[in-house]
C-alpha cells in the first residue's frame, strides 16, 4: 500500500496481454486518482507487447514490483504459454500470495489457478476458453455461469469486457457504490451490477 | 487502404490521449484480423503518454504517417491543449481531409471541430465536457443527446465506454451485423446499437 487511505493496483503485463482486459479496469480506476494508484509491471521494464500488437510501457518487471496490495492479472493468447511457465507461476504465486486482494479479468484467472492461487475458491473465467482454464488448478470450484466471483480475496471475471463490471463491484466494496457509480458515469459506462447475470455463459452453451 | 479488402484504422495518438477512448475500439476491431489493420500515430514513433499516466508506443509519427483510410481521434485532457494548436490541426485538417471515413471519441471531436472537419455535419462528444466541445467549428450541428452520430462519412461518440458502441454500429456499417456481433460476443461485450438511446445525456443534465 502507498498510504492510509491509497489503494495500490498492481497489474501484471505480459507477452500477448489483452489490451482491454487491462485497460478497461484501470480506465475506472484511474477515476480515482486519489484514492488508486496504478503500477504497469512487465517482464521486463519497457514496452509489453499486447494480443494485439501494441506495446504499453510497463515501469517495471515483476521481479522488481514492490509488495502488493490489489494484483490484477489480464488475460490473452500469452495465458497459453505461460500457464506452463514454472518460472513465471512460481514469482507470480509467492509475490502474490502477500496481497490483500488477488483479481484476474478473462483467462487470467488460468494463471491465478497454475499458480495455485486459486485453489479452495471459486471463480470464473472467459466463456470461449472456459473448458481450457478450468483445467488450471487443483481444487478450483469453477462458476461455468457467472460476470464475475467475488470469494474472499478473490475476484474473477469472465471474458474481457466482463473485467469493467468486475471493476465497478470491486470499486464499491473498496470504496462506496457512490464513488464506482460515478466514476461509471463519467466514462459514460452502464455497468452491470448483477455477478450472477451472465448473458455470455448462455451465447457460449455453457448454460 | 492496405489491400482490397483489408480496411486501415489509423489512430491519432497524443500526450494526454484517454486510454479507454483508443483500447475500446482497437479491441473489438482486432477481433476482424483479416479486414482490419490497426496503426497508431503519435507525435512522435514511440511511447505517446496517455491521460492516465500509461504510455502506449506509437509506430509512426503523425507527419511520418501513411495515407489514411479510416481516422480514429480519440479524447482526453490532451485535447484541451491540441485545440489550439495550429500546427496539429493544420497536419490533422490536411492529412485526414483525404480519409474515406473519419471518426472521434470522447472529446476528440473537439479536436477534429477545431481541424474544421466537422463543418456542415452532425456531431457529439463527451457530456461532461460537450459545451466546451460544441464551442469549436462554425458550422456543426451539435447533438447534445446521442450516444454516436454518423453522418455520411463523419462518425462522433458521446464519452469514453460510447466508443465501443460507435465501433460496434462501424464494424456493421463496413462488415455486416453478424461480423460486429461475433466480435462483440467474443469479448462478451453488450453492444447498445440505437444511435439515439443516450442515457448519460439525461444523467448530466443535457436532455
Amino acid at each position: 500500500m502507498t498510504g492510509s487511505t491509497t489503494r495500490s493496483v498492481s497489474i501484471v503485463l505480459f507477452d500477448g496481454f489483452e489490451l482491454l482486459d487491462v485497460f478497461g479496469p484501470v480506465e475506472l480506476l484511474s477515476r480515482l486518482p486519489d484514492s488508486v494508484d496504478v503500477l504497469m509491471l512487465g517482464p521486463q521494464e519497457g514496452p509489453v507487447r499486447s494480443s494485439q500488437g501494441t506495446e504499453v510501457v510497463a515501469t517495471a518487471s515483476h521481479r522488481d514490483a514492490p509488495e502488493p496490495d490489489i494484483v490484477m492479472v489480464p488475460g490473452g493468447m500469452g495465458t497459453r504459454s505461460l500457464a506452463c511457465d514454472e518460472r513465471f507461476l512460481t514469482w507470480l504465486r509467492e509475490w502474490a500470495s502477500t496481497a490483500t486482494i488477488v483479481t484476474s479479468v478473462c483467462t487470467g484467472s488460468a494463471l491465478l489457478a497454475a499458480a495455485g492461487l486459486l485453489d479452495g475458491y471459486r471463480a470464473t473465467s472467459n466463456k470461449l476458453a472456459f473448458e481450457w482454464v478450468a483445467g488450471h488448478g487443483t481444487d478450483v470450484e469453477w462458476a461455468p455461469s457467472a460476470r464475475w466471483v467475488h470469494d474472499r480475496d478473490r475476484w474473477t471475471s469472465s471474458g474481457v469486457a466482463a473485467g469493467m463490471d468486475m471493476t465497478g463491484a470491486l470499486l464499491t466494496y473498496l470504496f462506496g457504490r457512490e464513488e464506482a457509480e460515478r466514476a461509471a458515469r463519467e466514462i459514460e459506462l452502464g455497468l452491470h451490477t448483477d455477478p450472477d447475470r451472465d448473458p455470455f455463459a448462455v451465447a457460449h452453451g455453457l448454460e
